[in-house]
């Protein structure tokens, strides 16, 4: 499938991540297929919306004998470039930047944090599971350095926005903002948002709504 | 407008709380009215899904006036149950969990983490941000005690499902889950999901693709 031409919706989109980790255990413990719902039972997503996702990839299960975990997994490690590992820096090690620093993200994902940022004149220097920590003033010349071009943002709200400018002209095209500020970047960063406040005040909200 | 007939789409009601918080900031700086479009630029959503969104909650904006900050306000409110305040119990005190203590949820949100959990012997007694930490073994009389139905999860991912049994059995009806564990609960039981990698592995695959 011709990579230029895939353009899937976004709903869709963001549950590959999810489905190429759940069929990679799958594979992993040698099984060959799937129905759509033993996947609905083990990733949360109804059976309907499964098969309606599946078919935009092509993949069409048969009655009675489900999907090849093999071609479903090999198309997916294509789709979502998982033959290469992106490098990611992480700016701000408080708590929620010390927290991902922790989290293995290559265990299941390509991507890897490689160096990190921060002000505190007691971290920078050190290192956190292998992950060198800089001064901030240092991220564009380290991350044109390295080459990396997405950013996780855990710094406090009121350095935010200046940080993210700094990052643009680092080169930086893809921002994973944990801070409650809403960014103004240049049109062609993408920035992905996710606030705590909003989550929890989502779940309380369909809680009630919802249930 | 009648909150049992309020059956506004998902996508929409996730949006809520960033319109709420937008709005908020608007009144409290005396601003009367605001278009669609000042809101697109501040919330990072497009102004036709904003108008959309707001024709569910039947907030017509006028041409060359806008809408009516006070007027959506009072409706978010409502809405969002701002009124009352939901007390809410955080699962797991290690780094994430300790961001979360530390995030001043009730500056914008009407939610509050009235109590904690871990395992950890040097942690059970003490407070962080004025609010206690008890051994995990205590969940259920706690938070019976408390009336808490909401439940923040940041423990390791080998312990979700078991501390998400005992919070079924404390009476949670609303999880917050931050680990990779897909968590199975009773079906009244809503769980929102927010994995860190699949976040990340989703920002790479938008870049790619949708750029």
């Amino acid at each position: 499938m011709n990579q230029d031409q895939l353009k899937i919706p976004h709903a869709t989109a963001k549950r590959l991540p999810l489905y190429y980790r759940f069929l990679k255990n799958l594979s992993s413990s040698g099984k060959q297929r799937v129905s759509s719902a033993e996947l609905s039972e083990a990733v949360k997503v109804d059976s309907a919306t499964i098969r309606r996702d599946f078919s935009y990839f092509g993949a069409l299960g048969k009655k009675g004998y489900g999907y090849n975990v093999n071609y479903l997994l090999s198309f997916f490690r294509k789709t979502l470039n998982q033959d290469e590992t992106t490098t990611v820096a992480l700016i701000g090690v408080g708590n929620l930047g010390t927290a991902f620093l922790h989290y293995n993200f290559t265990k299941n994902n390509n991507t890897k944090i490689e160096v990190a940022f921060d002000v505190d004149p007691s971290k920078i220097g050190t290192e956190i599971e292998s992950v060198p920590i800089f001064h901030i003033e240092d991220i564009e010349k380290e991350l044109q350095k390295r080459g990396i071009t997405v950013a996780i943002l855990t710094v406090p709200v009121g350095s935010a926005q200046t940080i993210a400018e700094q990052l643009e002209r680092a080169g930086v095209k893809g921002i994973l903002n944990f801070t409650p500020a809403r960014l103004t970047v240049a049109s062609d960063i993408r920035v992905h948002h996710i606030d705590l406040a909003v989550e929890l005040q989502s779940l309380v909200y369909f809680m009630k709504n919802y249930s």
